[in-house]
This record gives C-alpha cells, sequence and structure tokens, in this order.
C-alpha cells in the first residue's frame, strides 16, 4: 500500500445519480485519508469492453500500490464472482466479466484471487443491485487499510476474458477494426503501431483507409491535416487511430466501433 | 468535524462552466487541507425534488460530522432563507426550498438554524446571482474550520417540505407513481419494500405494472431477466424499481417522473 | 507553493475517456500529496475561447501558489509552444494558443516563460498527440514538488492573445455581444456592469435586447422575473447577462456566442 491510498473508481454509473456518492460514502467511512481518483463514470452502460480498455490506458501508471476498483457489472446479484488481483504493482477489485482483459494482457499477474473469505466480507445486509456500495466498497476500505488482497479467497481456475477480433493479414494488407471512439470522434483500431512498423519499416509506404473511404498517409499529429480533413496516425496508446483535425471522424467518417480499418502499401512515390 | 474535514457538494451547476471549480477555489482557500467530493453536478436545472432525492440517497452514509453543502436554488438572491442542519451526526448547508425533505424524512432532526448571524456571514460582496460562491462556500470554510453550525442564528419556526403524492391502496392494490429515472433508465418508484412486504407477507405473489404496461412478478436482480426484458425489483434503496436488463425502461416503456406503477396480486400459482 | 500543494486541470478531454486519469496517475505518481481540482474537462473540443474565459473566472481566487494546468490545445504536437507564467499568485502552465489572454486581462504577468530548459522536461518518449500526459504532467509534478517555473525557460518575447469583438458606443447606445453561454442557457455578454454604469449612472433607466428581441429592464436576480420569462442582470462575472427564470435563454431568443446585445436608454417612466 502506498503511505498515501490511493483508490480510483471506473463505472458505469453516470454523475447524476446517488450511485458514486454512496461508493465514495463507504470508502471514506473506512479510510478517512483516501485520495479518491474518478478514471470514470461515463462508460456506457454495461459495457464491459469500452471499461477495459480505458482500465489499461489509464490505471497502470498510477503509483505503486494504487486500488482500481471497477464496477462496470451487468450481472450483479448473480453468481458471477468477484476477482481481486495485482497485476504490475497496481491492485484491482472488478467483477470476473472480462474487464480485466487489456491489463491482464500488459502486464503480468502477479496475484490473483476469487474473493470469497467470508472473514472479510462485509457482515450487513447486501443490496443485490448495488454490489458497488455494499461488497466492492468496503472490500475497497478494508484493501485501503492494509488487507492483503492474497487473503481473500483462493486463485481462481480460470477468468474470463474478452474476445477481440484479431488483426489479419491478406493479400499485403493489415486489415482491423475500430475498437473504441473518443470524445472527439477519434477512430481508435486495434492495429498497433509495432504490427505496422513490423510489415513496413519505413511506414511513410503505407494508406489507411476506414469504413469503405480512403483517409491516406500517416500523420504525426493532428494539426497536420487541415481542419475539417480526415487523417492517420499512431496515437499515444501506441494503436493506429483515424481522426478528423478539429472535427469528428465518426460523423464525418460515418464509422463507429466494429468499422474496418485497412492500412495497405500506398501508391508509388508515397506522402 | 471529522479530524480530515469533508465537504461534499451537490448542485445543478453542470460541469462545463467555471462556478463548481468558483465555489472550490473558495473553500481550500479557507481550508486547504479540507477533502472535497462531488455528489453530483447534474441535477436537472432548478430540480429542487431531484436534488433532495440524490441527496437522501448520499450522503447519510459518510463519515460523522461531513458537511454537505447543496446548492439547487432556484430562488437565489430573494428573500429565502439560507439553513444550516444537523441530521443523522452528518451536517448540511442549504437553500430552504425543501431540499431537505428526504434527509429529515429518515434521520432525526438535530440541530436545525437559519443562518442569519452577521457575525460569520462574509463581509465581501455577495452577488444576488452567485450565492454559492459569495455565501455558502465562506460559511462552508467556516464550518470546516469548526464553526459550530448552532451559532450561526436563531432555529427557524418552520421550514420547507416537498409534497410528494401518497402510495394508496385501493380495490386491494397498491398505487403509487415513478419519483425518480437513473442513469440507466431505471424507473424509481414512491412505493418502499416495507409498504409492500407488509401487504404481501409473500412476495413472490405479487405482479407490477408501469405506466398502463404489466411488467412482471418482484425478481431479485437485473440479469433476473432476458436482455431487453422488462422487470420490476425492490432496489438498493429499498423502493420498488421497475427496469429492463441492459436496456432503458424510461425509453421502452414510454414513462418518466409521475407514471403510474401499480402493485396486484397476480394470477393463481404467481411465478 | 503551498504547502498542500493544490493543482487543478481544464481541458477538453472529456469525463469518458482514459485521458484526464492518465494525467492524473502521472502527477500523482510525482506528489502522491497533491490535491488535483478538476476546472472542468468539459470545454467543448478545441475551444480555447471558452477555456480562457472558464479558466479567468475560475481560477484567481485559489490559494496563492496554485498550479492551473490548461490542455486545450489543437494544435499538439506542432512547433507552438508551451509557456509557464505566474498571474495574481496562481501559477499557469498551458499551450501559447491564447488560453491566457483573460487572466492575463485581469491581473498583472508577475512570471511568463517558454518552457524549454531541457533540465526539466520529461525524459522519456512523448506522444506528439498526447503532451497532457506526457509534458504538461510531468511538469506539473516537478512544479508541485518545489521547482521555481522562472527556471524552465527565457521570456517569451510575445505571446498568443484571444481578440474579442469590443464593446461600442454607437447613437447612445452600447453594443456588445454573446460571448459565452452556460449550462443554464444563460447568455452571457462582453458588456461589462463597470460600462453600464459608467454611462448611465442611474441604471433603472437603461433596456436591453439580445438577437434582435427586446428583453427588458435590469433585473438584479433570476427569480425577479417570471417563470419562463426573460430577463437582464449584471452576473456574478460583473457581466451584462441575458436568461429566462427558469428556463432556456438560448432556446427561448434562438441565441448563441457572437449574438447581438444592446443597451439603450429606457422608455419614459422605465421600471
Amino acid at each position: 500500500m502506498a503511505r498515501q491510498p490511493i483508490v480510483t473508481l471506473l463505472t458505469d454509473f453516470g454523475t447524476a445519480d446517488p450511485y458514486v456518492a454512496a461508493m465514495k460514502s463507504v470508502i471514506l467511512s473506512a479510510c478517512p485519508a483516501a485520495t479518491i481518483v474518478d478514471i470514470s463514470h461515463d462508460i456506457p452502460p454495461q459495457d464491459v469492453t469500452a471499461a477495459a480498455f480505458v482500465l489499461a490506458q489509464s490505471a497502470l501508471s498510477f503509483p505503486p500500490g494504487t486500488l482500481h476498483v471497477v464496477v462496470v457489472d451487468p450481472d450483479v446479484g448473480t453468481d458471477r464472482r468477484i476477482l481481486a488481483g495485482r497485476f504490475s504493482r497496481q491492485l484491482f477489485l472488478f467483477p470476473d466479466n472480462g474487464v480485466i482483459t487489456f491489463v491482464a494482457d500488459a502486464a503480468p499477474t502477479e496475484t490473483l484471487v476469487v474473493v470469497r473469505n467470508t472473514t472479510y466480507l462485509p457482515a450487513g445486509a447486501i443490496s443485490p443491485t448495488f454490489h458497488g456500495r455494499d461488497l466492492f466498497a468496503p472490500l475497497a476500505g478494508r484493501i485501503l487499510n492494509g488487507l492483503n488482497i492474497a487473503k481473500l479467497g483462493p486463485q481462481p481456475g480460470t477468468y474470463k476474458t474478452l474476445e477481440l477480433p484479431p488483426v489479419v493479414e491478406r493479400e499485403g494488407r493489415l486489415l482491423g477494426q475500430v475498437i473504441y471512439v473518443d470524445r472527439f470522434g477519434n477512430l481508435v483500431s486495434n492495429i498497433t503501431t509495432g504490427a505496422v512498423q513490423q510489415h513496413w519499416p519505413d511506414s511513410g509506404k503505407v494508406v489507411v483507409s476506414c469504413a469503405g473511404q480512403t483517409v491516406g498517409p500517416l500523420y504525426t499529429t493532428y494539426a497536420q491535416a487541415a481542419a475539417g480533413t480526415a487523417l492517420a496516425l499512431f496515437n499515444s496508446m501506441g494503436l493506429l487511430e483515424v481522426a478528423v483535425n478539429c472535427g469528428d471522424a465518426r460523423a464525418a467518417l460515418h464509422a463507429g466501433v466494429g468499422s474496418e480499418v485497412i492500412v495497405m502499401e500506398g501508391p508509388a512515390g508515397g506522402v
């Protein structure tokens, strides 16, 4: 545990309702000195894939010992399990629904247990519809106060992971798809910087298309394109992204999660 | 006061404008060690009833001594009074417009005063349109620094409360209505778990309808219904709720605040 | 630096994506004791003018030594400079795109430098699309830990400022325009309280129009107008504002940023 305990929250609760504050009230009651950081509460309702993506892109660079609590949990109240884990010196408490997938892809599993040890489970009533307040938050309080997550239960045999469509190579092209769209309407694909650079060591030679429309060669930054013009670049996550400078690529290209993204050899001469 | 002073904010200011940060700047200037928790700033503009509901569902489980500042205040600048109160060991600073109704229903009044003692009111200019920054925030700072709210003024003779339509029994049915809709489109009614259980000790026998449509028997959790299917359950607030699993009941049932919710004896055999 | 280091963030990143949390992870890794305050992340994408306005209306009353980090930065990755400055005992780290304009108008420049000294720049890889995480946040961490911003580089010769249309006087009228619209739909103009009072020492004599529609005389507070009725008043920022009590003036008057606002002598008798 860090000397100043830090806990992050990632939910699909939105910010208008009392749910997030109810969780914080329980955490602060257990650990008044906790620093609480909102990763996001605006995950689309029940969108485990978006939550998994946002978690992996934000959690791993917090101070070691930070606890990340994820409550995007469409199966709340069923027999789905709650897991606690340690990846890259960060702690995670989450429903066993695949939300840990991209964190586990990026960092070796240091600890992983099923939360089951009744010694550490809350004694009070537990609403079957709000485990965030009645299970996750009290457990977070105990972990912030120093409880070793390894004591929470046994190792799981297996745990759920999300299966994303793979990037495939066909006729010298890389075919991927949009896996995330951000606030700006930027279209984030599953094609990594590394995959492109492995196929084309000179990435100046390639051309990108998205949703059936030619976007163009790879740029370095948004402002290299004229305002309102589409471009492709490697983004800050190490993924190929299609954007519109000072605009919204989702709207301009009528694209979204699942839209095809293709990288191919560009016309002679390149850019 | 808790050793680590905690203050929550509940407003209808939204999160795009400078208003919330202006309040925080004043609070932190008075009390730099304060932990500030946002309950919500996304209360619909001027919706005192929604604010009252969110407040009661989130405030009461904070550490004792937490100060809750509510600025949903359509009558700012008029002669409406500001009140300070203590309910269930929590402190509240709020306009006298009914926003304390559900907190006062849930917890005995330990202290309640009209904020009037000029000794403790801010000395500077007070904008008639932004008491949040110029009155509530400076007062919050003083309370966080240890000022006893009982010194802020005399007890009020009376104070405003909201009048919600009651739940009525007619021909063996309980008739209530939707009083709150959350981010997920879940329809929260004014019918309590206790009222249903008093009428039907075996709640397996009842059927719920909402906005003229039969929803079905009482479930325990969302995922018991097929995805996209409507259900009724007792929610984490102890209220009857109509939801759609992985969907939006407000949209599916064309319902909203004020829609009728009926609990009645189910068909023979039940579920 | 304040004893308890405080840093505010003002971005156009929204609250759904991992970007804000990624910045916070870097800041907390450098300075775990930092108090982080969100001014807003809901600035419209790339809207430097709105960011400049929100910054000036919220930053200047924080405790002295607070660091304000602004990342509304459409030119990220180009040769646009990053500046660090001190105005009114507040510290600022921001792209040189005019976002400091209204702060600099309101407070004398105490320090202003171009961030260029490689001794203090982060050593790691810097994504050309996310300077918020890779440049602003590490620099913020160092400043929170006590680095004097004067060491970050030389004084700039000049720096960018926004040019807003001026308020003009014509035929005894003051002609200005809407420069900001808030969450409530209130229309904030560029006409200051001071300018009106200088022209009409008795402000009871004036009438306001907006977007071609007569609004009426100056009120003191929203609730002086009937619910749903338009009114004009001097707002908490010292600016003339057109609003609709318990309503949305933007919608009711079909107005927005750029709409004309006129103050003129009212009819005999006034209000």
